[in-house]
């Protein structure tokens, strides 16, 4: 097994197949089937079995999965047997919606300092949190040793606070503007923008 | 041409050319290369020359395409060519934030109604809006026609909110709750969770 050489959209359905799997944990479930989790996140069987056959042998055909076994792995797998730190830069609406946000406990993350340009909203608080001085940005993400960020900034702003980012040494981006990042290929971003979220299904309409 | 065949994967990356040419256009380009286009989205030139020609022939090599034009097809094909009013349901943090959202202005979408089960929070106003009673929403949504709907809910709400949205003709969700859906096939969702997009970072880190 080469982890490198997973396809990206393998990687992409695996937090999915987490998130299921930690419900049904939660629910007292100790064993699942390809079937069942299949059934869940609406893929089929095969390509689940398929899937996590590319990282080892998790499961037997008849007797399922052991839920916990298989949580255990993809976390390992996905890095979220741990916590990372996230920064979060951008305090507007999104911004003060993520920083409340309860669903990153016990997913891999946590917010750990949030920042904005605006001198306005520099020392406010946003329940434990204090916003930063965006000038002093750089400086704390390289000293903590931030890897990841979120981005809700406006998207004019988007590119440079983006360059920032990657200066200090984030590696993944998750990016709420609505623009496209020019970043180098060793660093990731994911997208989300719910007008293109949208528009991918009005077609079908 | 048969639109019906189309991957959804090229359906997929259609509304982030859409975006990009929109910013190209609002800063006054007439026109656009496949390399440049490209260069903006982070895909190839050659893959974008051949997602567009699915749909017909809208440049000529070497000439480029006409901004205003592929705008116009593009909004054409993904439907956005019109506003579609879009019924939110849910009204925590994340529910007033895309209540206030000025990002589907220009891209086809507009927030129209607001429901929530709390009594307490029905008719409290947001910006323009007054939170109406979930009660009703079946009926408010068959009345006017409503097609797309946010989802805003908890985990744990969203399957049995989601049932009484199918139950009032919404064909799309966009669902904010950290959990998939089982829905028929004539019905289109889209996901947003950030604990997700996360994870399939942390993986290359």
């Amino acid at each position: 097994m080469n982890a490198e050489k997973i396809p990206d959209i393998i990687i992409g359905r695996l937090p999915v197949y987490l998130r299921a799997l930690q419900r049904m944990s939660d629910s007292g479930l100790k064993t699942t089937s390809s079937q069942e989790l299949g059934e869940l996140v609406g893929i089929s069987a095969a390509q689940i079995r398929k899937d996590i056959s590319q990282f080892g042998e998790f499961g037997k055909q008849g007797t399922g999965y052991s839920i916990a076994y298989l949580l255990d792995k993809l976390r390992g797998i996905l890095k979220v047997d741990r916590i990372w730190e996230v920064a979060l830069i951008g305090v507007g609406d999104m911004g003060r919606a993520l920083a409340r946000y309860q669903g990153f406990t016990n997913r891999g993350f946590q917010i750990v300092m949030i920042f904005d340009n605006d001198k306005s909203k520099v020392g406010q608080k946003i329940d434990n949190f204090t916003v930063e001085d965006s000038e002093k940005m750089v400086e704390r993400l390289k000293s903590a040793g931030i890897k990841i960020a979120m981005l809700t900034v406006p998207a004019q702003a988007a590119q440079s606070v983006a360059d920032k980012l990657l200066q200090a040494g984030v590696k993944s981006i998750l990016n709420y503007a609505p623009i496209s990042l020019n970043v180098p290929n060793t660093v990731k971003v994911q997208y989300i923008d719910p007008s293109i979220h949208l528009q991918r299904m009005t077609y079908y309409l």
